[in-house]
């Protein structure tokens, strides 16, 4: 099962917002056939072992950390599958709570007479797809709340300079990041001032690049068009998220191939609550968003975030003018602070980044 | 010389400012004695070893932290005294960079005819005594900036409460870092709004506790005498570090036994420098700033931090208004910003203490 994990991995970026799932097939103590779902609308894993099995699998075992599916989709039920090949017992790590598939497809497998067994590393199975159980649920993408700040929490210096915070090590930790969800978002002055291109360079992926959807937050769509999101949106999807929008702008924007998507205000701005319902609907499954200050606040305000990952460089840089990780409002009393737990630490030399998940976030 | 290091370090926060040294006996591979420098004025580590052995001493041979002294303070040189017990040959970690010993002690063993060797375990060693060593150096104390916030740089919320931001396990490892020094520094907000004793609080310790001089920053030296620190202060030592101050006031806060330092001034502040320097003339060899926000952001300005002890607990508080761990200007560009080296982590349970070393602070 381990090795099925491992293999799950591989597909990472590119299944969304389908899971990411390994498969291993093993007869008499032997691994004869191994896959995994490389990409959304291709081959299951399943298929993807069969496929690639190096002798007869009947009479074979399979271990797969998701539950085969029972439904006909973009390829035909993996379930079925197992059946005709004639596998005698299958190992499922977790439960699909996909209700298209929930229970389903253990069910075929055990009316044709095979032995199942349920419930394998489930927290590490659960935890690489997070993503994938959360948008399942809640039809809303995973939301990954990203900032890198200085040891005295600023995300950049009295004058706005930022470049750079963290070291390279981190700054490539980011693309990975990057590389694993549908979508990353930052706001209109963030792009104003360093003109990204908020893709993911990445190199020797064995699967290969997959860019996120890049979506600019900016109260009145009042975007240049000269700027690189803009002018590279036909290779790289591109939402413009605003209050309202001059009709002229939209049309400039939407001639250029960005999305422009209307939503609801919530105090004079963008509502992050109702832009991240909106993505869901376009099948976004998670986003990363990126900041800076005031929207992770209004993220956080409007209790839309599931994880964070919070980069901190070894310097002090001061300034009580400075902008800090987390602006907005703030809570008033220290105990009604959002927690976060399940806490992890990585190092990148002398950065630290500590990852963990918003307690009380919807599920 | 690892056991010898680990005796050196049960004075702790009482030999200040004096080095922890700690010597071992040793005579045909047996362990004979064993002592440690308990408390400043009192007997030396290698006096103790002797006094402490369970056997005759000559021919052995010992080891020790630091190199024995030769000069006649409070106690008798050690060097004469291991010369006259008859020790063959003498293990020494670390040379002693007082000028009243610098290698004197080291001659007096050798024209004895007792064999010497310096260089063990100089790191560690050096690391224990960081506080002797920088102020034999620089007769101004070793500077240790602490902090805690949240996971998005705040020390309180936007309305100042900051009760709690770390866990108990955080908060009792604070005790540990107060017992370590000679005085801790606060600004008068923080007693004003907390009043705290700003003692240690430990239990169990084999050497008992040693309160740090208590150093409160007050501009103008109005510090209500209500206080806990100023009615304390016969028990505790306490020191109101101003700018000014009126001179009723002065003669109240000295009747209750407080300092009262004048100091220079700086942005129309009380220079931290300054204060430091004064501090370095009253034998203080260390000093634990543990804030607000401006008082830390002078200290960095001034640049007289050695170290940081930064605590982040997984928590986000929010709040463009909310003060963050370093207030100040700050620098203007981020490659300007105040470097951390020799970084170190420790965990307490989900909160992080991170510590390390200022960058071109003086040594």
């Amino acid at each position: 099962m381990e090795r099925a994990l491992q293999l799950s991995l591989k597909g990472i970026g590119h299944t969304n917002p389908n899971p990411m799932v390994g498969a291993v097939i093993v007869k008499d103590g032997r691994i004869i056939g191994e896959g995994y779902h490389r990409k959304y609308g291709e081959a299951h894993a399943e298929v993807n072992a069969f496929d690639n099995a190096t002798e007869d699998v009947k009479g074979a075992e399979m271990y797969v950390t998701l539950e085969p599916c029972a439904h006909y989709g973009k390829t035909p039920p993996c379930a079925e599958r197992i059946v005709k090949e004639g596998i005698k017992k299958v190992y499922v790590a977790i439960g699909d709570p996909n209700s298209k598939v929930g229970g389903k497809g253990i069910e075929i497998l055990k009316s044709a007479g095979i032995e199942v067994e349920v419930g394998f590393l489930e927290d590490k199975c659960k935890k690489v797809n997070e993503i994938f159980l959360h948008y399942i649920k809640n039809k809303t993408p995973f939301v990954i709340a990203k900032w890198a700040m200085t040891l005295d929490g600023k995300i950049a210096a009295n004058t706005g300079d930022s470049k750079w915070i963290t070291n390279e090590k981190s700054r490539e930790h980011v693309h990975k990041l990057r590389q694993r969800v549908s979508a990353i978002l930052v706001g209109h002055n963030c792009v104003k001032k360093d003109d990204p291109m908020l893709n993911v360079r990445l190199e020797n992926l064995e699967n290969g690049v997959s860019n996120p959807t890049r979506v600019i937050v900016a109260t009145d769509g009042d975007i240049d068009c000269k700027l690189k999101v803009v002018k590279t949106a036909r290779e790289i999807p591109t939402i413009v998220a605003a209050k309202v929008i001059d009709d002229i702008k939209r049309r400039e924007l939407e001639s250029y191939g960005v999305e422009v998507l209307l939503c609801a205000e919530r105090d004079g701005r963008v509502s992050i609550k109702d832009l991240v319902k909106k993505l869901g609907e376009r099948n976004i499954d998670s986003l990363l968003i990126e900041g800076g200050g005031e929207i992770l606040a209004s993220a956080f305000e409007e209790n839309v975030v599931n994880k964070i990952s919070a980069f901190i460089a070894p310097k002090v840089i001061g300034g009580r003018d400075a902008v800090t990780a987390i602006e907005g409002k703030g809570h008033p009393l220290m105990n009604m602070a959002t927690k976060v737990k399940n806490i992890k630490y990585k190092t990148f030399d002398d950065d630290i980044l500590i990852e963990g998940d918003v307690e009380c976030s919807q599920e």
